[in-house]
């Protein structure tokens, strides 16, 4: 007879197969579905949905983590008891009901808002939103009252778990007194010298070749995924066979080849996620936060630092020819360049901080109750004007409706983002210190150094370790938000 | 209370929903998935068929069948509650041990095939195929004793319901008096002037353009599908969004154009299967040999026909441009040109049935048990100096091994080919008297005319009738070998 935790790493690794078809489906979606394949795709991904939220919610599993909370089990192990206890009690603590209802109402409100951004309609969005947050707050309050932590906590605990707000008021505090000035100097410093704009049209089939040599260039495993082009760029698939993809813009070929390298770190994440792990909770990754971690590191830490940007700058020119646009040090000022705006996903990693504080301080007093839907215009007017000195009055669709993200309900996501950042600043750190010559591989087309480093401390922990013991093992110390200023400052003062 | 067949309708709703995913990972597997991904996309896929095999065996749906044959039901309805009882019966009558073990050994046949038939390596070849055949004569028995009908026949209803070898042998009989005499005829007439080879290389995107320009005339809806390339063509996905396949030769351009013009005529029958059945196995394709009608109906009736040739030319030329072997007349004669060869997949129209009689004559000996297989090859080597004049001796690779489906167990799909040719002879014929303008039509790009009569008589039928009164229905008689013959002979002679 099996024991019970052999018998839930049975029961989880044939939902991980389930989620494997999902998975692909939801790239097929992404990047080659047909137009008219899309109904009855929301069907079936929906079918396979409620059939592994049943298979996990089965009420033996409920008895079996019982039982193997009374085994004896190895660490790892007793680590993936752990996460299958966490996947459990999530999935189990909403009522079908309430489950079925945020289905239907975020559908509803995502699908209005892709006219509805365009047409400013705030509004119409508004009578949406309202639902989709009524239903939020409904949820939060259950898993509130499961876990003993407040409201909001308990969604942003879905995204980052362990993450509590206390925290993040901590740190996002912190941010909101230098922040906003580092910004002002910076934009101040680079005004006199403006780069030239690029000067386009740019081939996409050139664009792609760039991207996939940038993307051999950061050790990418062909032989185990792929990049395609998709509206908006995303990693997906499953770690075997790891799905980014990119966009290409004719007018420039930045963003593709930003957010190419961007989906790599994603990519070489679940790439590199323990193989022995590969069907169960431990497996994954760690969090939004540590995920995004590691595409900035490869964006942000990497990509946009001098050294890469000189070691590219001649793949660039030989993909689209010499012009005043594309001398080294112009290019170098294009990608480093910082520029407050309106929009978070354009955003510089300087301003990009304040736009998430932003959403964070609003969607924080909305779950808890202190503020309503129809609050939010204001605020965000005010809170833009505060930390990035625009205002958004009457611009809807470039304020608090330029984002997916609580259209579908993700209220606790958005601090994952600035997490990521301060994560990979301060992992960036830390393996700068153990690979003294880090910078210098860099500059000469060698990443074997800070993936191995990253392979170690950070891809082959899966979700082995909570997040704080995952930092503190590999920097000596929790998050900390002073490599986040200090790379900032180093990079652009 | 829904009735039972209510519940039948969802029940079978919900496994085409599972279904429709496992068809587009199954495409996927064949035209986008890397390397590494293989291991797991295999278990995902079987976890998935296990799970539709548990829903679709669930002692629930034969109760449900046995109620519902009590409830009163519409036509179309009764015709639908027919087909899910065929389903059922079809996959409860096989023991789970005798499904495992026949997984299991065509899994290791077709795998050892792949590296067994380069090497020319019968014996161990035959040590797998054994096993196999033995797992198949046991499912063919099972079958036979719960049909009431042969053991070979009991396979051969899996294919093309409703067909039986006694017609098959009347059938193929008559093909053998006048056919091999035929193709004879045919090449001595073509020997005196055989076409100019074409001088390649083509490239691969040009061949790429024209497949699409063709499918578009050939009427694919590009909302509901799309054309990639893999190892070997065929047509998959779902009827929403279906997902033909080619394979580019930069040798010779006509491969890779006739392969696509033939899934296109798979693909526009799943296009065009009826709306209202999508989800319901009476919404399904006919059978084989009907699905290989409608792909040798465009291929061989529409696209090897002079008129369509000839409008087909100058898209040809304006492709790879002029050359000796792309004048109007060679183009027609390389792609009209009969000749017995060894390879059933690369065999003209003429030659083809031929290797499908020798094939259907081995297999259903074997299947009944009067033959075994180590006296395939020698069988094998008889027959095509009887039929084709080219014998096989030591050639195992180009001879008894060449093709996958019985490594796959699939005894009794191979007589669907030639049943499928026959078949688009009588409906061609049974089009040209409704359409008499066809041909003229079909020389000006015009697929209209015949796209609707297929529809009206073939498409939106699905499964809602058996196949001799779908064929009674559209052509005025059950299948007639003359309708080939004359097609034959009037191409050819
Ligand atoms: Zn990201
Ligand atoms: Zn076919």
């Amino acid at each position: 007879m099996n024991t019970a935790y052999q018998q839930l790493r049975s029961i989880f690794a044939r939902i991980s197969r389930f989620n494997h078809l999902s998975a692909i489906a939801h790239w097929d979606m992404q990047t080659m579905m047909s137009h008219e394949g899309s109904q009855a795709r929301s069907e079936a991904l929906a079918e396979i949905d409620v059939l592994c939220h049943q298979l996990l919610c089965d009420p033996k599993v409920g008895v079996l983590l019982e039982s193997a909370s009374k085994e004896t089990l190895e660490g790892a192990d007793e680590a993936n008891l752990t996460e299958m206890r966490n996947t459990y009690r999530r999935a189990v603590v909403l009522p079908d009901a309430l489950i079925e209802a945020r289905s239907l109402a975020t559908g509803k409100c995502g699908f209005a808002w892709r006219t509805q951004r365009p047409a400013n309609d705030w509004v119409g969005f508004a009578s949406n939103l309202h639902e989709v947050v009524k239903l939020t707050r409904e949820e939060a309050k259950i898993r509130a009252e499961a876990t003993g932590v407040s409201r909001y906590d308990a969604l942003l605990d879905l995204y980052e778990p362990g993450m509590r707000s206390e925290e993040l008021d901590r740190i996002f505090g912190d941010l909101k007194t230098w922040l906003p000035d580092l910004l002002r100097r910076v934009v101040a410093k680079q005004a006199p010298n403006p780069p030239l704009p690029l000067q386009g049209p740019f081939d996409p089939g050139k664009q792609r070749e760039l991207a996939l040599k940038v993307m051999r260039i950061l050790g990418f495993n062909f032989s185990a995924g792929r990049l395609d082009s998709s509206a908006h760029p995303f990693s997906g698939g499953v770690p075997q066979d790891v799905r980014i993809t990119t966009r290409y813009d004719e007018t420039s070929f930045m963003p593709a080849l930003f957010a190419t390298i961007h989906e790599t770190g994603h990519g070489r994440y679940e790439q590199n996620l323990p193989q022995a792990w590969r069907d169960q909770p431990a497996g994954l990754a760690r969090s939004m936060g540590i995920h995004e971690s590691q595409s900035l590191m490869f964006e942000m830490q990497v990509a946009r630092s001098t050294p890469f940007l000189q070691m590219l700058h001649p793949l660039v020119v030989t993909a689209f020819g010499q012009s005043p646009a594309l001398t080294e040090a112009n290019f170098i000022a294009l990608a480093q360049r910082a520029r407050p705006g309106l929009i978070r996903v354009d955003a510089d990693e300087i301003s990009y901080p304040l736009h998430v504080i932003l959403r964070y301080e609003i969607e924080k007093a909305l779950i808890e109750g202190q503020i309503e839907v129809d609050d939010i215009p204001a605020l965000w007017n005010q809170k833009m004007q505060d930390y990035l000195g625009i205002g958004t009055e009457g611009n809807y669709q470039n304020g608090c409706m330029q984002d997916i993200h609580w259209t579908q309900g993700a209220f606790g996501y958005f601090p994952t983002y600035t997490l990521g950042a301060m994560y990979a600043a301060q992992l960036f750190q830390a393996a700068l210190r153990a690979l003294p010559s880090l910078n210098g591989e860099i500059s000469e087309e060698n990443l074997q150094g800070l993936s191995g480093w990253l392979e170690e401390n950070i891809w082959s922990k899966g979700s082995l370790h909570r997040t704080d013991k995952l930092m503190t093992d590999a920097t000596g110390e929790a998050l900390n938000t002073k490599h986040f200023r200090a790379h900032l400052e180093r990079r652009y003062l």
